[in-house]
């Protein structure tokens, strides 16, 4: 028995820009898009901003440059091995297919989608790779007719490799507390489709201070904080306008942990309780019927991509369970500054020591954070 | 010995309008300020935000009703009664007084910080309080020229009652981050003046969604998420501005355990580990020198205003030490809903709850972070 098959390290968080992403993307003009410069050596520059598009900047310094860590699958492999990862899960990296007109989002939205599929199978039927598996979130195109995105569920369902779906915070546009969700997550459930929820720059320079303060700290202060509270936030409204009550076999996968919720789980849970909108017959709205505590040990996994013992330890006591929590990387984002070949990561090590250190008497809970949760909870075959 | 000699309960997180603020407000007709009704029977409306300040409503309306639970010192000892609360330190609550004109700000604070002091002088040389004890922070003139600043937090450590001071996030109107904050900084280090971060509505409602998404869910998403978020973003510009580098003595108390710093201190440094923008000769910018969880274990303080057990242990984590968790209620916020004269609030018991459950067999733990920590921490003579 091979080491995949009995102790697989399974990356449930790492991100491609698959090359049919890239074709779409570079077909573009207006964000998001890709630059290719002019100057073959140089890499292309992806726009996802609109403050990376400033016009009184050539556009071969807008953005960021995507080398080949974003796009080949070699590179992915060979992360991979570095890292003893057995397994990925690939997930396109935001802003997804959110973007697209809405009569041709679907046919979009299947194209890459079974590019990924393609890429899967022909990775897991080589004998070159047999010790490194590859499966993947779908994309949806959101920005299609309901009827569109219920049908892409349904058929990401028949695509072996295809483990469940990644998504942003922002839904059909406005929010993930938008009613005319409801289709989406019935489909969702009745496929039991799990949903990767990921931010995508969703708070405004203005919550920390306005866009010179952002600047003063590089990208610090929207990663660090902004993503965690977008997540936050996105999975709260949902379970304040009562989505987890109306759809309780619904399954999310919060990225970074949770963002904060683990945390704030609590103070949530106290402020509903003191909510006079929330009283049965006085308020407008009426309140969620379930306890955060039911729906994070119910409906919500979290990754471990936590960087930090403390953040460790209250996702697994707020998640109620170590079957809940799954490893991840984040790759291509947060690769060492220097340009050492071959060396392993700071992030990934980083948060591969947190989960030893947490459980140091524990092998059977290490090996599931590792990759036993997501062999079992996606249905993988390994 | 008395209990509360040898055992105390104290609240560090507490809150009051006393009478002279109420006044001082009163006095006032544009944001903040109070408005007393013509209806005898009916509450002054506080009006703290310029979103309450809705001109299409009556005044009586605006804003929130404050009770006598706010400004009488008679209502806060009932509260420490009824939770076996032994000494109270008071603040103001938001806004404090970073409203003030320029001028007369010094002398007003100072005018109001007297007032604390004799009420707690009052109160703990009164034989029928004997086991209620007061304590108070001040709060700083932070409109003023720095001077008067200075001036007030070196005038504050003469003042026997007062043990430390108050501060929300805006600084000196540019956040905590500011450098013109440097000679504030060093006399609050040279004076060993602790102070009490606290949020006050300083996140935008586009953070959430928009207005009418806040509308929605009454006072949850900014109380529940903005409020923690807002000190994480405070206290870490500080962190990454490198405040604690240039002031390694400063100590802040930090509300409501931290904000959410706890759980995203790990993903702080990885994202400072991993910006372009810190490093040596290349950046605009140089980083923090000091690690974030030596500034955890060295200058910073977390209350226990969490209201779960997993963010409770990630302070626990993150602190370092059970030596620099305190106790806290929030009084008068979150109050039961219900009318139950001289019942136990459910918010106080859930935090106290999480304390006992998190030392279920270690009594010295549970009495350092109900009130040792404090007692020795801000020097209470109980």
């Amino acid at each position: 028995m091979s080491n995949t098959t009995s102790n697989p390290v399974v990356d449930i968080h790492t991100h491609m820009y698959p090359p049919s992403y890239i074709s779409l993307l570079s077909n573009r003009t207006s964000v998001p898009y890709i630059h290719q410069p002019s100057d073959p050596k140089a890499d292309p520059r992806l726009i996802i901003l609109d403050s990376d598009d400033d016009p009184s900047r050539p556009k071969s310094s807008r953005g960021r440059p995507v080398d080949s860590t974003y796009s080949s699958f070699n590179k992915k492999r060979e992360f991979m091995k570095v890292h003893g990862i057995t397994c990925s899960v690939i997930s396109l990296a935001n802003p997804w297919l959110d973007f697209l007109e809405p009569e041709s989002a679907l046919r979009t939205a299947v194209g890459i989608n079974d590019d990924l599929e393609r890429a899967c199978s022909e990775n897991n039927a080589s004998a070159e790779y047999s010790d490194l598996k590859l499966y993947a979130f779908g994309s949806l195109p959101l920005s299609a007719p309901a009827k569109d995105i219920v049908s892409e569920i349904q058929r990401l369902k028949t695509l072996p490799h295809v483990k469940g779906v990644i998504m942003g915070t922002t839904g059909l546009g406005k929010g993930l507390d938008d009613p005319a969700l409801d289709d989406i997550y019935a489909a969702l459930s009745s496929t039991k489709t799990i949903v990767f929820l990921h931010p995508h720059y969703g708070l405004p320079a203005e919550a920390f201070g306005g866009p010179s303060v952002v600047a003063r700290y590089g990208h610090v202060l929207p990663l660090a904080m902004g993503f965690p509270l977008e997540t936050t936030i996105a999975v709260s409204r949902m379970y304040l306008a009562g989505v987890f009550d109306r759809h309780p076999k619904l399954e999310f996968l919060l990225a970074h942990s949770g963002g904060t919720l683990p945390f704030l789980a609590g103070r949530i849970e106290s402020c509903v309780a003191h909510e006079r909108e929330f009283i049965a017959n006085g308020g407008q709205t009426q309140g969620p019927q379930r306890s955060i505590w039911d729906v994070l040990h119910s409906n919500l996994y979290l990754d471990a991509v936590i960087y930090g013992q403390p953040g460790l330890k209250a996702a697994l006591e707020a998640a109620g369970s170590v079957d809940r929590i799954m490893f991840g990387t984040d790759h291509p984002f947060f690769p060492p500054l220097g340009d050492e070949e071959g060396a392993k990561w700071l992030s990934v090590e980083s948060n591969k020591g947190v989960i030893g250190d947490s459980f140091p008497n524990d092998e059977e809970a290490r090996r599931k954070v590792l990759g036993g949760n997501a062999v079992r909870v996606l249905g993988l075959d390994l």
